[in-house]
């Protein structure tokens, strides 16, 4: 990444948006979106204004890597859903961030991409799947601070 | 990865599928996807039947993490999109694949992702623009082997 940016000023990101931070550091932060739709679904911001993945440097990609590794997998863990959809698309905000979402076969777009149809005729989950979910999620924004600070396996 | 199954006879990612395959070694392929909306379009797909990313050994995620940045690279610098989305979702066919896409202004969704509603009253990029980039696209195809295959940066 060289010449970039640090701060844009009509960036919505860059700026100091209203976020449920769980961790950060110089380099980027993971926040918790609040979307009663898919809960535990989290996003990784970069800290500085880059467009692309590939303007990072190597060791920066590879920290980014990490990070979207260890969020992955406590999903995984801990809120076991059906599937998980990582996403870096910035079409609208074009400064680096991914989606990591947990999927269920019963949520609101499944199979669609969340930003696709919602399922024809969907029923929403039962009360009881939908406080599951956010308690599990609500163990995983908890948990991730101490995921993101143990040791790389790498 | 763990006693993953190499091998799901149902799945059509597993299978020998009809692809247009640019670059191949034991772990993954990458492959042209022939879509008249995003010319240059590539799809990075795991060899055996993996459903998440966090399934991967750490040295199988870095070496898919490489390819990715090879071929989002490769997508930058010669066919100059106005943006780059990255995706792995997999809710259809939950075999291990990202898709790489590049994304123009004016192409059929922007700025929504490619699997989102299309533009309102969308106009058709330009015949001048379109073989544009048709032709890059095939400039990248040729040149990805030359670029996967070297040395990596990392």
């Amino acid at each position: 990444m060289v010449g970039a940016p640090s701060q844009v000023p009509s960036c919505a990101l860059c700026g100091a948006p209203v976020e449920r931070v769980l961790w950060r550091d110089a380099q980027l932060r993971v926040v918790a979106i609040d979307d009663a739709d898919y809960p535990g679904y989290c996003r990784v911001i970069w800290q500085q204004h880059v467009r692309e993945m590939c303007e990072l440097l190597p060791a920066q990609s590879l920290h980014l890597w990490r990070v979207l590794g260890v969020v992955e997998t406590g999903l995984r863990d801990i809120l076991q859903p059906d599937k998980i959809n990582l996403a870096s698309l910035g079409n609208v905000v074009a400064h680096l961030h991914w989606h990591l979402i947990p999927r269920w076969f019963d949520d609101r777009c499944f199979p669609n991409p969340i930003w696709g149809l919602p399922r024809a005729g969907a029923e929403a989950p039962s009360q009881a799947a939908q406080l599951l979910r956010r308690e599990n999620a609500e163990r995983l924004y908890a948990t991730l601070p101490q995921l993101l600070n143990a040791q790389s396996p790498w």
